[in-house]
């Protein structure tokens, strides 16, 4: 059997989205859009409907997407290009977490070598941020928070419409900015009060190497990429229209799916978490509730989470310990780390996230050839007392 | 007749890179190239394969290829990136040429806000830059040499070789990047002595949203997108494996029929140029012979670029004034005016750039097609004399 369940790392693109981008890479589509001939105007109208079916799947307007190339790019845009502008008039502090993923991270410790500040907000034991702790965060010259959706690692999903109003009743001129590249497809998005969201194409099921920023009007942003002038002055780079036309694509099919997928991969998290959770010194990690519908997190006790990931593997399933991005760093999570966990357990995880197409027989499946691989692991590691069937107790070590 | 004769705006996608790209669009090949399972495995050995192909074609190493969205993140980066450590060292002078992409313009004057300090060197009327010029502008505090290989308005190639040899003489540890968005593919390229080399995928024929940035072993220079520690820690963001695989496809082709299109294109083109320069009050911009293959770029006295287009463009062929980049802003050409044309001319420049596959046929629709929407226009022009059939003196206007 062969079982992706890595959807947080990549997804399969979307049929649709594959027809959708046709057109443009081959054909008469190819056109540079922001050329003037017929040619062109075709492409720059595949561009611009694009732009509106991710406005019409957000609730934005057309006006205030802007494509880029991936989520990545989106995170350093709106940080970047926030901070600039706030660091010209003496607001040099920003808010942000400490369960962001790496684009946010990194960005924001870079802004802090060009001088900026920032406040890291904690994390609870499931992965939650409180509305009380960004509104504590606030300073006179704080200009952004930055605040992700739901997590790629524990699934949590934040409450960022709160974490919001509470940052802008203390201050109303703050930036809000959202992250959220895991969960848009998966959930409701309610962006209402975010003045800037980060999306992603292959995280919904659209190509890789497209992203959004969404910038709603009236927010003073900086460009990360200047030359062209294309995307209205703020995005330069000649435009990817098949891109486009592709997460346009991948956003509307996974919104209009969403109740019934939704419906779906919750009834499958359920047997996948009840089942894994009968192997002995496992944890879920991350909300049990408040989580996106398809993702499941583990750390198992005296098993290591890259050794799984590949015992798995050869049993056909493919998951990620940690996030993909960092999984060739191979260092311990540093969003397990937050949420309390101990560096041995951080060392343990393993991420399992769902497909809409995921069957009853593959959750099975999943559940037991983890248990088998959990023990044969454990058989073999050194912490684990094969005899009394539990961990070496730490202190022992 | 329908002709596209705006290749330096954008190539249609090669059959060969489509073909290697879907692989990794549809199937099993959308792994994440980052994760460590066998599907992600795979699309990991796609993705240095394409990285290898490159370099082959570039005759550099391998590991010194870095993948990115495009000539414009390249060229963002090649800058931001060497000058953030050249500051650090309390290098902050670089040098830059007056006719270089709005990709260099743009960045060289947000570098300018920073606290950076430019040299831009002169062009003279064909648009060469003088390697003494070059070797004048260092500065001990120099930290960085950007001269484009080949201009995309006016097709001349610049001696970037004896350029980046001259300022090397004068610095030895000075970083030479040459942006050769317009010129790979085109030409053989000497970049025996170039430390960083920006790529677009599009300009030939590979996919949009791709490109690559060359930076020789050795160069230090900081992230432009901060997050998973993707491209060995230099660029972060998920691979985009089919626009990588796209990229390389093009290419690797480009460069294998290179002899041949060169001839057929510098034998089109010394027809076209012929047959243009037969209109009354026209002019070659550029260098005649040190220019790309395809490339023939001219001004008409009392003739309106953009009106010109429009005109071509109804009998169906699609060409470009100026720059596509920077054609939706309607500003004369920074590049005709750093060459000496007057205000007047520079608004009145049309591009033809070829495709390989171009006729003599239709070398010949372009030049007639050409003749006859020049004599419409300057009949409807306040500064054309009808009865004398030359332009109005600028003086009597």
């Amino acid at each position: 059997m062969q079982i992706y369940a890595d959807y947080a790392a990549t997804a399969p693109l979307r049929p649709a989205a594959l027809q959708a981008m046709t057109p443009w890479l081959a054909g008469t589509g190819f056109g540079n859009a922001s050329s003037m001939y017929a040619l062109a105007r075709e492409a720059k109208r595949g561009l611009e409907q694009a732009r509106c079916d991710v406005a019409l799947a957000l609730g934005v307007m057309p006006e205030e997407v802007f494509f880029t190339s991936g989520g990545t790019e989106s995170d350093n845009w709106a940080l970047k290009g926030v901070m600039e502008v706030g660091a010209l008039a003496g607001k040099k502090h920003f808010i942000t977490t400490a369960i962001e993923h790496p684009a946010i991270m990194q960005t924001s410790m870079w802004l802090e070598r060009q001088g900026m500040e920032y406040t890291s907000l904690p994390a609870d034991s499931v992965g939650r941020v409180s509305p009380e702790s960004a509104a504590d965060a606030v300073r006179p010259d704080t200009k952004l928070i930055s605040v992700m959706y739901a997590n790629n690692e524990i699934g949590t999903i934040q409450p960022v419409s709160e974490i919001f109003a509470a940052a802008k009743e203390k201050n109303p001129q703050i930036i809000c900015h959202t992250d959220a590249v895991q969960a848009a497809g998966q959930i409701d998005l309610d962006i209402g009060n975010a003045d800037m969201v980060s999306l992603s194409g292959h995280k919904m099921g659209g190509p890789k190497g497209i992203g959004v920023l969404v910038i709603r009007k009236g927010v003073a942003i900086s460009p990360l990429m200047h030359g062209g002038h294309h995307e209205r002055n703020r995005r330069s780079g000649t435009e990817n229209v098949a891109g486009a036309a592709g997460l346009a694509a991948a956003i509307t099919e996974s919104v209009q799916k969403l109740p019934d997928t939704q419906r779906h991969l919750l009834r499958m998290r359920v047997r996948l978490i009840q089942g894994i959770l009968g192997i002995p010194y496992s944890r879920l990690t991350g909300d049990p509730s408040k989580r996106l519908p398809g993702h499941a997190s583990f750390v198992f006790e005296s098993a290591e989470g890259e050794s799984l990931v590949l015992g798995l593997d050869l049993a056909g399933i493919s998951v990620s310990s940690g996030s993909a991005c960092s999984s060739a760093a191979l260092e311990a999570s540093h969003v397990l780390l937050a949420i309390g966990l101990p560096h041995e357990l951080a060392h343990g995880s393993v991420r399992f996230t769902l497909g809409a197409g995921v069957t009853e027989e593959e959750i099975d499946y999943i559940v037991e050839t983890t248990k088998r691989v959990v023990a044969e692991r454990r058989a073999i590691s050194p912490v684990w007392d094969a005899e009394q069937n539990k961990p070496v107790p730490f202190e022992t070590l």
